[in-house]
Parts: structure tokens; sequence; C-alpha cells
């Protein structure tokens, strides 16, 4: 059996990737979400092993010594992190994972010795357009918006790591993209990789 | 405007590359077939400027000194060249071009200089399979099947040039797998690439 691919997807927050990533999960088969672990509380409707594998501090400190992170980050002073394990066992039963993490996180996995990861960013058409579909939303202030943009504009520097961009410029285009990019890279000529020989029978 | 993507497309004899691309033709926009010029006479049905430019010997061989190709090659006495100012026409008014050509013609692409190909091979799941596929054409005699498959098994060999593979084990799914890459090529990110900025309003 072929292995799966590892799809790193990052965007700046109001860019429309949860949408998206819905969707596309919605559509396919063969490709699963990657589930975080974090030591954020759950909010309402939130299941552990679902949205997020929930655990304490300590528990996550613990975890991530003992190497179990393919990628690990603190966010507004909740840690979050990747399973190693999850990856190889879902990508070794030929699916798909997608890893929905931020910049940072996206680094660190391109940094790793012997993980190949397809990155993806999906990025709004223009920042103006950012800023009206962030003042849209009833939970953002001014100054959430403003800090919002303003990590943006930064996130943007980023995009030299990532080897796909997908506009969001209209939602259904956008799917079609992330959707399509998965299916061609399920084709991608692997010939020459270590241990990844094309199976044809020739 | 964004440059369009350049195509290589090559299969063996029998692989189902001909109805794939007219597939995928008529089903997409901004993807146009690049028309040949060739010294072989024409079929009956075939228009000039719509199957090939056909043009004589001494023409063509002109055209070869010039410089006009940006790959030739002679099959079965016959040559058969790709015009290099066709290609950069169509992708310099953004749309991606597909040039059907051989390994030989995909090989000449490939080592040209400022030239950036994307190079998909077609093949059939396996001889077996090709072997009935050719056994089932009228026109094919027991000779002519075992030379195209000592062919195929030959131009297998080349597959480490393609940047994908599509297996064409059913007609529908090559066709999507197709679709894809090129809409999911669209979406690659050029940023660092000389004359390809990435285009966003940052």
């Amino acid at each position: 059996m072929e292995r799966g691919n590892l799809f790193i997807i990052s965007a700046p927050s109001g860019a429309g990737k949860t949408t998206i990533l819905k969707r596309v999960l919605a559509a396919m088969e063969r490709v699963v979400f990657s589930v975080s672990h974090t030591t954020r509380p759950p909010r309402p409707g939130e299941q552990n092993g679902v949205d997020y594998h929930f655990v304490d501090r300590e528990t996550f400190k613990a975890m991530a010594q003992q190497g179990t992170f393919l990628e690990w980050a603190e966010v507004h002073g909740n840690l979050y992190g990747t399973s190693s394990r999850v990856v190889a066992d879902v990508t070794g039963e030929g699916q798909d994972i997608i890893l929905d993490i931020d910049i940072q996180g996206a680094r660190q996995v391109k940094e790793r010795q012997g993980v190949k990861g397809i990155f993806v960013f999906i990025a709004p058409p223009s920042l103006r357009v950012l800023q009206e579909r962030l003042a849209g939303r009833a939970t953002e202030t001014a100054a959430s918006i403003a800090t919002r943009l303003s990590n943006a504009r930064e996130e943007m520097q980023s995009i030299g790591n990532y080897d796909y961009v997908i506009v969001n410029d209209t939602l259904e285009r956008a799917v079609e993209v992330l959707q399509s990019i998965i299916i061609a890279e399920r084709s991608r000529n692997r010939r020459g990789l270590a241990g990844e020989p094309l199976r044809l029978v020739f």
C-alpha cells in the first residue's frame, strides 16, 4: 500500500481556513484531520478526542519531553501539539492527514529530518478583504481586528515556506483547489525517494 | 496576469492518453492543446492548424535550423516539432498549454534552459492490461502489438523524468487526476522564481 501524505495547512485568522477544511474533509475519502493535544480547556460543545485531546499542562510537558510531538507551540498561554505517532499511523495506513497549524508549527515540521510534508498556505485576497471579513464577525473588537491584521501581515512573510498558496477569493474555488492539491499529490512521482518505489507491474 | 503553465504529457501507446486529454480539454477553461508541426501527410478528416500544422520537409528543416522548435523529433520517418513561440505566447496570455510528446521530446524540453515544464506520465495499470487493450483494437496485428509492448517497457524506464504518474486504471479517475494536477499547479507557490512574484496585495 502506498503511504499517505502529510499536509500542513496554515492561514491568517479570518482567511477562511476552517470552513474550507470542513468542506474538503466532508467531501473526500482517504483523508483525515489531525486531532491536536492541547492544555486549553474545552469550549462548550467540544469533545475530547474529536476536537482536541484535552490534557493538563503537566501531562503535555511530559509528553513533549518524551518526544511525543512532531511539533508543538504555546499560543495565548495554551500549549498545542501534534502527535508524531498519529501522523505515522494514519499515513502508514495509506490515508492522508491534514495538520491545521500556525506558521511556527509548520516551520518545525519543515525542519524535521525524515518528515516530508506538503505545505499549503490559505491567503485572503487582500488585507482589505480580511479586514472586512473580521469586521463582519460579531465577536471581534476594533482592537482584536487590529491585532489580527498585524499578525496576518507578519504571517504573509512566511509564505515562501509553503508549496502552494490558495487565495480564498470564493469559497467554492478554494475548496476545489485544496481538493485538487490533495488528489494531485497522490499521483506525484516518488520514484527515487527512499522506501517509496513506484508500484507498477513492469 | 499570472503566466500559464507548460504541461508535457507522455504515455506508451495504448495507455489512453488521447481520450484523457480530449476529456480534460473539453471540460476545462484556460488550458489549450499545443498544435505540432509535422511533415506527415494529413489523414482523412485532419485539418491544417487544428490537428497539426502540415509543412513539407524542407520548410520543417529550415524552421528547425532557425531555432523555431522547443523540441522536435523524427518518428517513423516523419518530423514532428513544437513551436517555442506558440508556447511562449499562450502561457504569456495566462493560459496553460499541453504538449503531447514522446519521451525523447520530453527530455529535450526538460534540458532546455529557462523553460519550466510540468511533466506528466500516463501509465497503464500493467503490461498485461496494455496488451489486452491493444489486442482489442481492430487495427493492431500481433507484430505491432509486440512492438508497442516492447516500446512501452522501454518508455517506462524514463518515468523518473516525470513529476506526476497517472495510472490509468479507470478513465474517470485518470481524467479527474489530470484536471486536479492542472488546477493544483495553478496554485503552486512560485515566490522566489525569477519574474514570477506572487501577486498579493500585502
